[in-house]
């Protein structure tokens, strides 16, 4: 699937909203957003690259000349500028912003900005340099753009879905052999990979990375147990779980720019009971949130559903914040489902369902799935067993 | 090796130069630089961490109530605060701006910030809460403090060293064999997250993961051939390497925090007269660099050395911007070893030498090894071979 139309018409919706706003210009730069609206990703995103937009004009991305060919290869925007000095490349200017000048000349109306995003020194060159009679902020109408995706996104967030799939199914294997989360999440992730090289061999697998960070994969695996599992995230240890312990195996993936996750809360041998009523409370939860998934309903309604068997079943002080987030160019990507949100779902809308409980005194329990919500109802995009989940691991391996 | 006394020795160092510097104020969120100043790695850098610091009083590690057991198990900091509200956390404020405004009072004097990190939203927010008659940019201050390492730091590059000098070696190996470039790293990853689990357990290898990009590994190989290593970077492909080919394997890996990086050229059976004079002319420049690299020895001068080789060879049209970087707490860390560069060599810093040759006619030439400058000269953190390497990979696996 040709991803350069369905960019043209995420550009073309963009334009719209620009007009409908009274928005003469847009510099875009952050990466998430680069790469939808042009599908080019620098891979280390170190000097940045923008998006520069009128409603009226094409829209030009100006990226680093070192990217110069990277860009060529991969964007979907054609017209592509040049800034800063590599080999005999011939850019526009040696500073990115005195670039955007020469480019768009001075913004003499309202100029938008990620400005969640976009750093000081760079926010004050603009405004020294571009003069904007205003500046407004573009990253909520940038993020409600982003929340219904389009085929090309689905069809790459079911490769990612597959990948995590093979991520926590292989890593509950190598669990149940007697191996500590660190050693079981290594198998996972390196499964993952194998699985990459077979059947999406044309995909990228890679984030977006910085100069401090270096170049990032995006397909990993991470496990905790017990009351580390309370830290929300960690790196996995050199733990090996053992009788009446919670674990949880994490896999998100990331293919050609678009994110899955899956985790599973497993139980190691017989827990105790009190773990079994969480468990429960939490397989629970999540059928409340299910059975009402569907367009129209409200992303705060799926909230309510989770957190009032929740509540009846005795956890009303360890209520998540919210129970899922959107997911696409993001790992957690606007919206939570959280209480306070009044936004109706909508056909093409990805989520991930994971009401979850989480306490330092025991641990926690919590599955997530990647949903993709259809005309009637949803489609689970993650397909691995959800249900309930007990091992027997063998001696330490 | 206890971390803490190295971080305090950080902590008083910096008190230090914000005496003499006449800052009233410090308020740090960059996560290498909180990483540095506190041992606290949040994984998943969703909501900031903060340290507050002024010359007279303790630092305060400020993080979201999510973050707080992971925070008081981790941080060399005694002093942590919380905002936002998770479980029965106890915050001192919901946003974290008011949180800072609680902790510090308004500042009455000159506030340091990282200007080219922190996002505008905040700074308005700062300006507006805080009052501070003056903000300064620290950035540079702390980037000449990071740039010679203490025992703890070296301690830890050793091992990524170690690591990524596993990672090269596999993956060769598995070109040899006749695999993709892509399947070639999958295994020189593997192998590295083998000899973590059996030598390093202690040891955490991950990034800085945001809401965005969720978590990440920080054990990467990655492998470029031909005219794709012009790219200066990029994900690998599913290509096998073939006869009178250059193909570049890369290792970067961040263990405990601190990068280490390995990236040695191949030449695939018999290459080129032109592509063997690019590659000798390669090692040529490393050797005039390494035969200055000693304490007292400007780096720029490092620049020169190597690019006269290149001059002298034919290929002045296409000489780098720069041979190399510091590592450390980042990839890329501060400074470059490029012509403008006027500061002496030290003993203690730890560096990337990494003179290369790109052409998108032809491909590129490069090592790159980590190398800790030592009292009269320096030691190669990273072993391997780097010399002329030439293999003779199988029939496609």
């Amino acid at each position: 699937m040709r991803c350069k139309s369905y960019v043209e018409n995420r550009i073309r919706n963009l334009k719209g909203l620009m007009i409908k706003n009274h928005i003469d210009a847009v510099i875009i730069e952050k990466p998430e957003n680069v790469k939808y609206f042009s599908n080019f990703n620098p891979v280390i995103n170190s000097s940045h690259v923008y998006i520069l937009m009128r409603p009226d004009e094409d829209p030009i991305l100006l990226v680093h000349s070192l990217r110069a060919d990277h860009a060529r290869e991969e964007s979907a925007i054609d017209k592509i500028s040049l800034y800063g000095k590599w080999g005999d490349n011939v850019p526009v200017a040696m500073d990115p912003i005195d670039a955007i000048k020469c480019l768009m000349g001075e913004a003499d109306g309202t100029l938008g900005l990620e400005l969640d995003y976009m750093n000081v020194i760079q926010y004050k060159e603009i405004q020294e340099k571009l003069k904007p009679k205003k500046i407004e902020s573009v990253s909520h109408m940038l993020n409600m753009m982003k929340i219904v995706k389009d085929e090309y996104e689905i069809s790459c967030i079911r490769k990612s879905a597959e990948l995590v799939d093979m991520g926590v199914k292989t890593t509950i294997d190598y669990l149940t052999q007697g191996y500590s989360e660190a050693e079981a999440s290594t198998e996972g992730q390196y499964a993952m990979r194998k699985l990459w090289h077979q059947k999406y061999r044309d995909s990228e697998v890679c984030g977006y990375g910085t100069s401090e960070g270096g170049m990032i994969d995006s397909l990993h695996v991470w496990c905790l147990s017990e009351n580390h599992i309370s830290y929300g995230c960690d790196a996995p240890k050199h733990y090996y779980p053992k009788e009446g312990d919670l674990t949880l195996p994490m896999a998100w993936a990331k293919t050609d720019g678009y994110h899955a996750e899956n985790e599973r809360t497993i139980i190691i041998g017989g827990a105790s009971e009190f773990k079994n009523h969480a468990y429960d409370s939490m397989l629970h939860a999540r059928e409340a949130v299910f059975s009402i998934l569907k367009p129209g309903i409200l992303f705060k309604e799926l909230y309510f559903a989770a957190a009032k068997v929740y509540s009846d079943a005795g956890f009303e002080n360890i209520l998540p914040g919210r129970i899922g987030h959107g997911c696409g160019c993001s790992a957690h990507e606007f919206p939570s489902l959280a209480p306070n949100n009044e936004i109706p779902l909508a056909p093409g809308m990805v989520i991930t369902i994971e009401p979850g409980l989480m306490d330092k005194k025991w641990g926690g329990v919590r599955h997530s799935d990647t949903v993709l919500i259809t005309e009637d109802g949803y489609e689970r995009l993650t397909k691995l067993d959800n249900g309930r989940i007990v091992i027997h691991p063998t001696h330490q391996a």
